[in-house]
């Protein structure tokens, strides 16, 4: 199939080109990023110097030269969705990174990020987390790829949330770097991050109401409780998510852990981390992994999970998700 | 007054150095360690290099000259609580920095830690949190200096906590990587550690036991529910601790602030912080300082605190309580 | 080919298991370690806890299964040409990483590592740097895989030495931590790298010799003057290498360039970086390639390089040695 | 002396102000920015809330109160100057940590940063070397604080420089991000310099004029070969300079280390480093001192230097400046 890419200069971007560069089963024939002309892959991001693609310039929907099948868009919001509702009319599938067709109810996209001007497109988006949402990725073509923080913290509470379990829930994250972007700001500068950890945004960040929205979905009864409080870490990518849970009934640990043993055994990128070995970020680092472990004392259940932010938590997932809907091997190019 | 050190290699033994070195209170007379023979510093320490102190060897409390009035112990625990004894009973003043007397109940102790060979001189020392203590501090001639994790989680616990709010506590840390000690392992080797993070002994930390001691005793009910989660962190110095506190009786965002500034208004080494800034681990590095912020949401108080855990979590705070003991003004060589 | 690793529990190791898994020309059928027992990598490896592989007990060569047709061989100094001459006799392609087969002259080997028991073998060996010795390697069954600084100063040296141009070269180079290993020690903890830079041997290290020795095999005349100066840079990966070379003729940026192009425009793996660009590590990481930039003022040609010391300085590089020998595509399995 | 900031808000200000904030010879009066009103150093700085200094807007030199004797200003270059015009004018002493007066020649000045405005002012100022130009700096009223590269590597050559003895130097710097200011830009983001290592403004960079200016006002005879390689390491504070220097007579290493010891026997900030230590960034962090090593192999003099970039680089020395001028003992609140 051949594939495209739209928006390149950002991280996710870059990581897709990196990814869909050796896929065996993806044809990388167009990248699209905001520039005046064509330009070289390697001029814009040197570490692809050795590579032969050139970059289409593309201002506006109308300068994509549909040669592909299917596009990433790696764009910001609000942008991404004119991008998506032109490349559906031409009948493309379309994977969007961005936070655009993420929520059901466009009243909540509105109140978290702006007007949503395609609510019917929305309505045909599917949230692209396959371990929770498979089988309808399978007949889409529009994806909503998942934010990075909701991704590893969903994956976390989803086995007890499913089951109507869970009373509350704190998920306690701590993030690399690159999540917030590659755009020169005084958060990011180098001696703002390094020898220093701070909180940001504790229950004000977007990913909050993605998060509670989508465990809801899948909740037999209304999660009302869900505080997400994240954190940024002097490291360049990495999501770790420690969740507290509350349960509503009595649960032991051995029963938690059937829970998720049942939930993810068949899963490919899932990996449920034994008592004895700990859950890290650089374990996964590179690659569409989440790895989970599951603790617990008397009055609180733990769930610790681990992604790469840029991997399973964006580019990565991104690649799986058209894996499902090209009918290969959901694994292909991913490991 | 005359000062000495006894364990100068770690890295509290470093900061508590730098500090008395310039300190216009007290006399650094006396440099102890486990050497074979009597060491300028700056061949131990070669930071110290332009220091005209010596080390003196010392393998057991006999071996220390007593030249000194007060002692600063950065001894491994079990160890500390032999020279403690020693040097109490010389009539010396000590500052002890390991955990041995942080345990009013040495059966606690026994525990977590092994047997306490002192329990009538464990009876005499003093929690060294001059915020909680100042009074008791003041008395006291064995001052058991607070763990690094506990200093910032009791801080942020405490206006609650004596007030008899606190329903259930669970403290999310995160830690830079000095806190797991000097000693080449596994564990802190730099490729282990840089652009990774991971959690350890969640539920299971030796400070768990401390903390929910240290909290019941200015608790006026006692809280059961107490669970500790330790992060650590790909940077040198620093500890942050994101605390989430359900209460047993509603408190407006509001109220809790003002119990907060009611209660820390007149410390020197704690500042709240306000609504527009963040609490972040660089504003504390190399200080004395515990920053404190308060949030809420409608079910849960936050409370972010941060500490440099080699100066408040340790040496500097060490220096604090010697301050105080020594009745000269408390900011004396810290500010 | 069938293909196989002996000693798995280093940095290299580990590199090499993440190319063969997804390698398309090699199977890998055998790991081996020195355990006590059969073992899952994933219980040695948590990052691999996905994978089937087991790792065989390995504590003598007679251990090893030899059910591969090539062996990688990740293993201390010393200990590798035990291992190279029991896989030799058996008639198996041996690609090793260590030091111990890198130097024509065994006397050299034993003044920087120790006694060579093997000196027939060593005969035997090609020095397993493609670009400049290609030819051989094709017909070898024993490869000296390069030193890290030595891949990259020596091709950073390369077209000005076998034209007999170079007076003297000094190399400054700056590395990643993972080159000094995975065994926790004094100096690689990391509180004692992270804010930190120092230089360490500087005109001792044992990459000296090597890197003096390999320029005089292509240089029509000796090459007396050769310092090598590395230096620990806090961070996991990548070594830069700034090449300060006196010429004994004149010659201008524009000449120097020119033999550099004609050189190396054919390689795969080497990228010559343009006057508007940088030579930075971070382009290079998880890669095979080595970029390379030529400056110069009136008196000095400047050259710097990067690479990854775990990919083109070791893992990468073994793996194309391999793709020479196994007459497939060189860059399979590498871009 | 009371004393003034100009320049509150880059790192340099702020470790001003934390320096002089507990300077026992100095009071410090005045804190300028250019800001739209009076405003707590804490809201603009938030390391320093507990601090009870006020920031006064500050749009032009006439701006300033003058309530101090003496002025530190922490402004880019250009904009410095016409501030020190206006506060010689007004009698006050500076001390001017931009590249304003630092050059001699101000075509030279002109070439590299513009041009200068204020020559015969120019004329007045000394350059603020102590181990260099003691003398003349205690009689100065106008002080052109080094730059934060050429002092390492100025001192570094000193000695062999002043006797005539260098007949080349290659100056290969390793520098903290914090060098680089802390505006944000695309060149100091976390995430492209964390993992990261890369070579600027080789033979290009402005203070390569300044080292070769400086070494030749102490040199008898011209020094023409003079390199300067500048490169930025993932840490925030530091700079390492490795110098490799050519004789024009032959000199033992015995020899080079006898003129340091000489030069710098009685200087307090500079710490001569024996042979089995480390030069180190993290030695000096936060302080005042240059530590040098000295290193010879039979055709090359290597010497080793470290710096607190923001430190003896810019701060620090300043301050050491004004105690000179002061007349009070030189390590005044720098020990």
């Amino acid at each position: 199939m051949k594939v495209g890419i739209i928006g390149i200069t950002g991280y996710t971007g870059q990581e897709l080109i990196k990814i869909l560069d050796t896929h065996p089963g993806f044809e990388l024939v167009e990248l699209g990023a905001r520039l005046t002309e064509t330009t070289p892959v390697g001029e814009v991001l040197p570490a692809f110097r050795h590579m032969d693609y050139k970059i289409t310039p593309i201002k506006a929907p109308s300068d994509i030269p549909l040669a592909a099948e299917a596009y990433f868009l790696a764009l910001p919001h609000s942008t991404a969705m004119e991008y998506a509702h032109y490349l559906t009319e031409k009948d493309k599938i379309v994977i969007d990174l961005s936070a655009d067709f993420r929520f059901p109810d466009t009243a909540l996209y509105k109140k978290h990020y702006g007007v949503h001007h395609f609510p019917e497109l929305n309505d045909r988006a599917v949230y692209g987390l396959p371990e929770l949402f498979r089988d309808k990725i399978k007949q889409s073509r529009l994806v909503a790829n998942p934010g990075c923080y909701p991704t590893g913290i969903i994956l976390g509470a989803y086995p007890l949330t499913r089951r109507g379990l869970v009373d509350s829930l704190i998920a306690d994250s701590k993030s690399g770097v690159s999540g917030a972007g590659h755009h020169p700001k005084a958060a990011n500068v180098f001696c703002a991050v390094n020898e220093n950890l701070k909180a940001y945004k504790i229950n004000e960040h977007r990913h909050q109401p993605e998060i509670k929205t989508i465990l809801n979905t899948v909740s037999p009864q209304a999660i009302e409780r869900c505080l997400f409080s994240p954190h940024l870490v002097p490291m360049n990518r990495g999501i770790f998510s420690t969740l507290y849970i509350s349960l509503n009934q009595p649960a032991s640990l051995q029963d938690v852990q059937e829970m998720y043993t049942e939930d993810y055994k068949n899963e490919p990128f899932i990996r449920l981390v034994s008592r004895d070995q700990d859950v890290e970020t650089r374990s996964v680092a590179h690659t569409n992994f989440c790895d989970i472990k599951i603790l617990a004392n008397e009055w609180t259940v733990i769930i610790l999970t681990a992604i790469d932010n840029l991997g399973k938590g964006a580019a990565t997932q991104a690649v799986h998700n058209l894996n499902i809907i090209a009918s290969i091997p959901e694994t292909t190019g991913l490991l």
